[in-house]
């Protein structure tokens, strides 16, 4: 089973002060980069896994699904998902990501943002994604970069002449990290784009297109805090197509 | 026009020092892995891109190609080349790969390895690749990682608990990197894992595997050094299919 973090009272609550937990989308940071990445929504079925508060479910209906299953394995995140969620085409299940299984040929669109890193079984679920979509379907997911998650505690180091620059340890030894991030003993998976995408074209899935997330010029004239973000990506966004 | 380093006496003598230069292919430590994203060889045209002293193009023509021809910039590398090629399927083109065109639907097989990050244009490459290749042709090639080559110098830090880390700067920042590396203002082009594998599939190519080169347990018994290796990739190798 999946660790179950974010049921974690001291987590949730943590993790419920971040932006894109109180403002959700428009204060996500990658969002304008995943939006980017979706195909065309209206009259799909989509899931959505790892949906969390429900915020990227939301959008799908409002941008036109036919009908959105929202999957979360924490009790606490779907009490607010379904809290806040008006629209009847959007409905939310409980399960444990890491055992899922989908109708066969169930949905036009599977999403996933930020989940698919706390799974020990990424070819699992590759395989189920890929099965629970009609040819001509899309995946697009987001996922910690692994530049970012190779080490299990992201460091900041100087260099000999002093600049800032980000330490990478590990990165081709995949698997388990334990992590402080909000709470202590959080367990995610480290693997490289190489097996994520040899993973995915060995399911089934041709590859469509890559987004190691940076911001744009216009956002760093707004966030200069930002510009520490072209040192190395944080985030990591797939977009595949089932033949 | 692409910089003419390897023609630089002092950059040849070193560069010629190198296992790779003296010892060819078995001395290559990504070649196991370049070779694995190789199709069938047998009585292809195929075409080696940087073909530098000839290790790849006279492997290929060993193992059944119907003809290669080798492009490379440097008359001093293509000169040894010539001397050291026995096998009259293979030839050598002196051509600068920035403004090479090749006859269209002229070879089964394309491969290059590590020379295309020294091109500026890697869109005009590709272009020229796919149009090259015949429907149903393959593509290999190997480039400095970015995680590698992102900062021009590579450095290697301390963390705060004393770990050997690799320090990684500007990856999200792409184009002209100046590096001393044998001879003082080497100049190479970083960009992005997801730049490289989007402008590819804008040029019609499927993608079929990538390598983020590491060592294997077998190997990592036999050179202990090499366990630097599995914190950062240096090599990234890429193989697509023209359908």
């Amino acid at each position: 089973m999946a660790q179950h973090i974010y049921d974690d009272p001291a987590f949730f609550a943590g993790y419920s002060e971040f932006p894109r937990s109180r403002d959700g989308l428009s204060a996500t940071s990658e969002w304008p980069a995943f939006r980017a990445l979706l195909p065309p929504i209206a009259g799909k079925r989509a899931i959505d896994l790892g949906c969390g508060f429900g915020q990227l479910s939301r959008w799908l209906a409002e941008n036109g699904a036919a009908s959105v299953i929202g999957y979360d394995l924490s009790a606490m995140m779907l009490e607010r998902a379904v809290r806040e969620t008006r629209d009847p085409v959007v409905s939310y299940r409980r399960a444990d990501l890491e055992t899922l299984d989908l109708p066969a040929g169930s949905a036009e669109l599977v999403v996933s943002s930020m989940a698919l890193h706390y799974l020990a079984d990424f070819a699992r679920m590759a395989a189920t994604v890929h099965a629970a979509l009609v040819p001509g379907g899309d995946f697009v997911f987001s996922v910690e970069h692994p530049i970012y998650a190779a080490r299990a505690e992201p460091e900041w180091v100087d260099t000999a002449d002093g600049e800032r620059a980000f330490a990478i340890t590990g990165y081709s030894t995949e698997g388990r990290r334990v992590t402080n991030w909000i709470a202590e003993g959080v367990v995610k998976y480290h693997r490289t784009i190489a097996t994520m995408l040899n993973t995915l074209r060995a399911a089934g899935f041709e590859f469509t297109a890559l987004d190691e997330w940076r911001p744009t010029s216009a956002e760093l004239e707004q966030r200069p805090d930002w510009h520490d973000e072209l040192h190395r990506p944080m985030f990591l966004l797939v977009a595949l197509h089932r033949p």
